[in-house]
């Protein structure tokens, strides 16, 4: 693979003079088009060889283009912040806008291939960590962020020339450091898990591009002209025509088929004394779990609340809070987005509130919108939230993996109780405005969420975050089998 | 003053138990109202004496009121993230949006009572602090965030006692630590400081409440009236009338009047040997200087842009990040506010990118978009671009006080060189988009602007952050000097 990128390839200083200013002209036009029609983000991955040129490529393409409009960020070390939440949040962070340029000097790769190369992982993680990379940079370029994959590449021998030039100049020495002599060493380990990682990565979506970094021209000129032509073809596409997808599964509605949901005994109560005595067991239960050491050393807490709607979600919640240290949990409502959340993939305004060690984020609604209302209502193609059954079961892997507890929540009522809480609502003070006609005409779509919800269940109910079904016609039943979910899934982690 | 909150003020439990449930429900309903209206934001501060109930009626609030619309902070160490910014930055970070309510448990008070207790600062560094912090929650008050500050008040005798109640229990006696006991030894010391405190920062707009710690019923009970009363007594309240202000300077209009920008010399060039000369000189120079280690490791640069339109900030900007690491500065473009920004004061905008140790944002249009295209178009009342002046003095000296190297430039350029740069650029192809009608219209208005910036000059052109006026008729002349200037400033600091 390499190999191509270790032939000598040059440009003269006559060529490179005559090629510069039409490159950096139409590269600033792509960039104003994108500006304006903020048809996509566009990411850039600098990554390859220390000395093959990186970080002047990063400096070079942020001034041929308008530097208000593009960000880079440094390969530095993870912030305390970041240490605390899964590997991927800071790049989430950084995530550019549509309509902006994200320059990544060193990238999600850099730390797979630092630890197979040092010995931490073998090959199968890599394998795992390299797919897990293709499944995100696929569901970024399907959320409209385009992925220019940059790799750099030197010889070993051009690698040593080239330390040994920076060295000898005193400007420069002290950009070669101990740790690239070390690398330069250990050039032959390197390589191969390089070359494996990037034959894994290598999809159609987001291909790797090599480039040969000894000839500072022509390794500017590339790089600049890849760009380019990657903003250009995102561009000039034409609208993509929906892609195919297999038809929706009916059989829960077939003769016999029965949805998870129908299954669900809703008649079941508790006492109200018995509802008083368990309650505070439980909270209490909870309140030492939550203030357990280990809890706020290794794990945290992401819940999702789903429902119909008048389950009683917000009265659940308010259980579990009360229970909980006011500073270490946050609530998070999730209705319409900002418009800065608009402006990037639709996973980001979770992400956002990914929580650190010993805290707790509880969503009221969640990112399962894509797969029930985007779904039901059309507000997204049957392609985009077909794909994002994997997308979320990856989200949760990533936050399980991290040792944050994934709690997800389906409260469920029939319609006979939604009705009589709908009108319970519209007569008392102040739930009255929880009430609108919308509400009323959701109710004509319940058999088209039951096939919905079903399929939810069916595809990200996993061994990682499996799915709790509260049956809610009883609030006191609902809000104690909430508390109870919470104080299990806590002392699976934390009473190891 | 303490006093006052030692008078062993008791609620007993039949009490309690009939007011706390109309409490809950009046509470509820201010705070939808709150969400519905948006008519600000409430920030409740939460200081006071150990042992007096200050965790408690936190988690107490939270569990009242809706929780999905209030959110606590914990007064925990500052991240490295927060360390390499000023000290106020964790709270702008923090600061609810319109509609929402923050709980800070402990607050921008600790650390300057702590500072002075501990002897790190005197009396007048201690009213210094405090000072700024009335400023603070005075613009924060006038931007639309009610500023709520509960201060729980013990005895020596009152506090003894419930530590050692706590640390009887062995439930509880984790909560008291040996810093507890410390600060209850030094009890003596801490009163005057917090009673010195108190009384500096008991304004009109955010009075501090003293609120007895010793009965948790009355404790509590006091705090969620107050909390209630306040939302109340902001939703209830009249539209303001607009303020009465001193009518605007027009002194520089008077017969022998002139603006500062007519003083300017706009008539000098540069020859382009020498301006090639000098700009591989300088941009060489802030290379070195933006790598030096003191920068990195102390301070950091806000840059400001502003001028007249078309007078080449965008090239000047270029001509700077060409000599900087990408990976380390920022450029912000100011165009129209997100709605995350307008929910907001006006200075959030600014502060969510204020750079840590060793990074640079530079700013292509800024805050001064208060006093400058808010006065003269309209946009706010004078009140309010009247006391924009002093917090942008203030926001600027937070900077300064932190390392943070401010530099302000105004790139100044005549009418008759700004119409043919219009007309230059609606013939060039790339650049088009970058003139429209409004820009013409908008020189009109060019005497009002010269007003403006007049008197900005006059009120924000500061020992610590002065500006620094650009000739910028002729490009290179502008580009030079704003080099040099950033040059000069982050010499100053480093090169020490």
């Amino acid at each position: 693979m390499f190999e191509t990128a270790e032939l000598g390839r040059k440009v003269d200083k006559a060529t490179y003079a005559e090629e510069l200013p039409k490159l950096r002209e139409s590269l600033l036009e792509a960039q104003y088009e994108l500006l304006e029609r903020k048809r996509f983000a566009l990411v850039i991955l600098v990554n390859g060889v220390d000395g093959a040129g990186k970080g002047e490529t990063v400096n070079l393409l942020s001034s041929w283009m308008d530097p208000r409009h593009v960000q880079s960020h440094a390969s530095r070390d993870y912030s305390d912040e970041e240490k605390a939440r899964p590997p991927l949040w800071r790049y989430w962070r950084d995530l550019p806008s549509k309509g902006k340029v994200g320059v990544f000097f060193g990238s999600w790769y850099t730390m797979p291939i630092l630890r197979r190369a040092w010995g931490q992982i073998g090959d199968a993680e890599l394998d795992q960590a390299m797919d897990e990379l293709v499944r995100f940079e696929r569901m970024l370029t399907r959320e409209g962020v385009g992925v220019l994959k940059l790799w750099f590449h030197l010889s070993k021998k051009q690698q040593k020339k080239r330390f040994e030039e920076l060295s000898a100049d005193p400007s420069s020495s002290w950009r070669v450091t101990k740790q690239d002599w070390e690398n330069h060493r250990n050039y032959d380990t390197f390589r191969p898990i390089c070359e494996r990682s990037l034959r894994r990565t290598s999809i159609a979506e987001a291909p790797w591009h090599l480039i040969e970094g000894a000839d500072a021209r022509y390794r500017s000129l590339t790089a600049g002209r890849l760009v380019h032509a990657s903003m250009r073809a995102r561009l000039d596409a034409p609208e993509e025509p929906a892609p195919f997808v297999t038809p929706v599964s009916e059989s829960s509605r077939e003769p016999g088929g029965k949805t998870l949901l129908e299954t669900l005994d809703l008649s079941e109560t508790v006492k109200k004394n018995h509802y008083d005595a368990r309650l505070e067991e439980l909270s209490g239960r909870l309140a030492r779990l939550t203030r357990h050491k280990r809890f706020h050393k290794d794990h945290s807490v992401v819940a999702v609340f789903e429902g119909v709607d008048a389950a009683g979600k917000g009265g659940a919640i308010r259980r579990v809070t009360s229970a909980l240290d006011a500073r270490f949990y946050r609530v998070v409502p999730v209705a319409a987005p900002t418009d800065e959340e608009r402006a990037q993939p639709y996973l980001w305004r979770f992400w956002r509130h990914v929580p650190p060690f010993g805290h707790l984020t509880i969503f009221d609604r969640s990112w399962y919108g894509r797969v029930l209302v985007e779904r039901v209502e059309g507000f997204c193609r049957p392609a985009d939230w077909q794909r994002a059954f994997r997308e979320i079961n990856d989200f949760e892997e990533q936050l399980r993996l991290h040792g944050t507890i994934v709690i997800k929540l389906w409260l469920h009522i029939d319609l006979d109780e939604q009705a009589r809480r709908f009108d319970e609502r519209a007569s008392t003070g102040f739930k009255r405005h929880k009430i609108t006609d919308e509400d009323w005409r959701n109710r004509e779509k319940w058999p088209d969420y039951e096939v919905a919800t079903h399929e939810m269940f069916e595809r990200t109910s996993t061994e990682l975050a499996r799915w709790t079904l509260v049956p809610a016609n009883d609030k006191r039943l609902a809000r104690l089998k909430v508390l109870e979910t919470f104080c299990e899934r806590i002392a699976e982690a934390v009473e190891r």
